[in-house]
């Protein structure tokens, strides 16, 4: 019996409401007076680490650096070297393109073909204003095939993502791009027996782009790699019997949260918007998954400064959460992003958790030195979701 | 290779021994000076902390709260996730019940059939007295059945244990029990092509029941739910080379512990009576398993000052404990049972061990976040096994 077994059995619908606020990329190195989250004057954080428990958790396992799908998974209970989300997928979801059950998506690229061969893989690097002018024309233009939707999605520059919808459809095929100029493009090959059909439809949409855009200078023709479907992944209201809502505004994070089956409500673009918009869907839900990115832009950055800002700026929003009186109250972060690093960290993630069956513990500060001296200890991610279960009551016992 | 295969390859015999003191439910909630345990005055546990190294125990996974039976399993070094106790064999063993491997088990009550149809699954809750009568006349009446034995055994009110011995008997078998009132009785079904056997002796004895408790104004009829034989579970001679002993004095661990094979010393109902047994057998084993019962009824009454009280009475026989010079001292919990959630719950097992092979780090208090600072850090109880040998001498290297 593994965990998703025991979420199944255990967990139970209850009245109580569970706020996870995920800090993007919020913790860095460790560090005395030193790590962004040391630096920041964040009162309101640092009364929530005193009144609740605090550790340290490390997203995949020590040492691994996650993207931000893997992360995410791990903190929804979900085991993220179980699941796997597929590049196409991610891009698309990261470009705000819907993918349902029946859709197989792919990245692309627009590029130059000349003579047979691929001269340019990226197309001169069209302007992002071409490619989406192409998009269009290429979405108004394609033929029409029986069975199946194809629509293609601008990104920056030369980059789109395309998604194929049909019954069927098998994402066990080989990328359709050699990967090097100077050759000829190559087809999507199917790599399982059942796949023969995705190839076709894939290899035919290859020849209608050429034949559309034969008239273009530049991007003359499709590369595309990274198809993947939809994943066989189970919803939150299936494994936890949540009623869970996605309180984000960026695309990628919606998703996300979207595949998991949570609600993806209406917010604007500020940070106020996400309180907003949380204070509007309490009484909708049981969990909100509450997403705050700039922080880990900030990190990416390596701007030490803005990170200690975003914590700032973030800080006094939290009284507006605690208003709602959750039951739980979780805030962590899917990853660390140290500012030294300019990216995603392996470093475990600053983690405090308040609940009335929580008791308290002595750490006073939300940050990576004091929470490693936390109640809770060092964990995975992956046990968020059953302790935030079980401060919420929602968890029954296991065996007699 | 797994933990179960490392223990048969490298546990050994030795002459050293090991006492595992385990305080049921004594764990409560993390806080500064009003846990259960921060409240209790206990200068002998504290100063047993202070000997040995310390550390917090999940029982299962975080999260997850535990009934006894997994939560001793996982303190005995058996995984909980991966061995499942039946109802049927937790009732059996809670009542006392002797249960070998050829018996399947299965929870009974009393009920009330009029005109085909149940009218109280509960028989009016009939008193136990009438209970026991009924029992003992079903013992004395049912028919004999070739290669068959049969026998009921009286619980609280309408409930009771049934027990078949037969050759044979597979434990996939539906309820017979329609969990409803108004309708028919159901019989069991068989759920795997093995189980048609014992479906059959079910059956008959149900009707069995019927025809000798025909004339009974309330108790006229049985259902039966939870069937489940003797787990297969390897016993810790097998896995550990140990010669244990267990020194409870309640049915249900009397009965765990005789599922995996320790033997189950006499002991009064005292808690002196569990010392006085724990020296005269101190001879004749090397792992002593010794129950302590009182904090966890405190704990489920949700009676603080009773838990505290119980705590303080048990302090005091520490040093009979000590004075028989155990190579290696435990003393955790199986599961925390807070009295603020008045039962079991997730909460980490505070843990304490001591041997000349362990140090001592600087917790000088047996209690929660004492504990958490320990050098132990938080682990899962079933390292408390491998832990216990390993101080002891009795397991060997692991390669080369």
């Amino acid at each position: 019996m593994e965990w998703e077994d025991l979420a199944r059995e255990l967990s139970q619908q209850t009245e109580s409401k569970i706020v996870l606020l995920v800090c993007d990329g919020v913790g860095g190195l460790p560090a005395a007076g030193r790590s962004e989250l040391e630096a920041a004057r964040k009162p309101n954080l640092d009364a929530l680490a005193k009144a609740g428990v605090c550790g340290l958790a490390d997203p995949v396992m020590m040492g691994v650096t996650p993207g931000s799908g893997p992360a995410h998974l791990a903190l929804f209970g979900y085991d993220p070297l179980k699941y796997q989300l597929g590049r196409g997928i991610l891009e698309a979801l990261g470009s705000g393109v819907e993918v349902g059950r029946n859709d197989l998506v792919a990245r692309g690229n627009f590029a130059t073909v000349r003579a047979g061969l691929v001269a340019d893989r990226r197309a001169g690097r069209i302007p992002t204003e071409e490619n989406v002018r192409i998009c269009e024309h290429l979405n108004a233009r394609l033929p029409r095939r029986e069975g199946v939707e194809v629509r293609v999605f601008p990104g920056k520059e030369h980059r789109f993502v395309a998604r194929f919808t049909a019954e069927g459809l098998d994402d066990a095929l080989s990328d359709a791009d050699p990967q090097k100029e100077g050759t000829a493009p190559v087809p999507a090959a199917p790599l399982a027996p059942g796949a023969a059909k995705a190839a076709a439809i894939v290899n035919r949409f290859l020849d209608d782009v050429a034949a559309v855009l034969g008239a273009e200078p530049k991007a003359n023709a499709a590369l595309l790699r990274g198809f993947s479907k939809f994943p066989s992944i189970p919803t939150m209201r299936d494994l936890f019997k949540l009623r869970p809502a996605a309180v984000a505004n960026y695309p990628m994070y919606k998703g996300l949260a979207k595949l998991l089956g949570m609600d993806v409500v209406q917010v604007g673009g500020e940070t106020a918007d996400l309180f907003d918009a949380l204070e509007k869907n309490w009484d909708r839900h049981d969990f909100f998954y509450v997403h705050y990115k700039k922080t880990d832009s900030a990190g990416e950055d390596g701007n030490f400064a803005a990170k200690v800002a975003a914590v700032e700026a973030l800080d006094p929003f939290i009284p507006r959460i605690t208003a709602l009186r959750p039951d739980v109250l979780v805030v962590t972060s899917d990853h660390s992003t140290p500012s030294a690093l300019r990216g995603h960290s392996w470093h475990a993630n600053p983690f405090l958790l308040v609940a009335d069956t929580a008791g308290a513990d002595d750490v006073a500060a939300f940050a990576e030195l004091a929470c490693a001296k936390g109640y809770l200890g060092r964990f995975r991610s992956i046990s968020a979701m059953p302790l935030m279960l079980a401060h919420a009551l929602k968890l029954r016992k296991y065996g007699a």
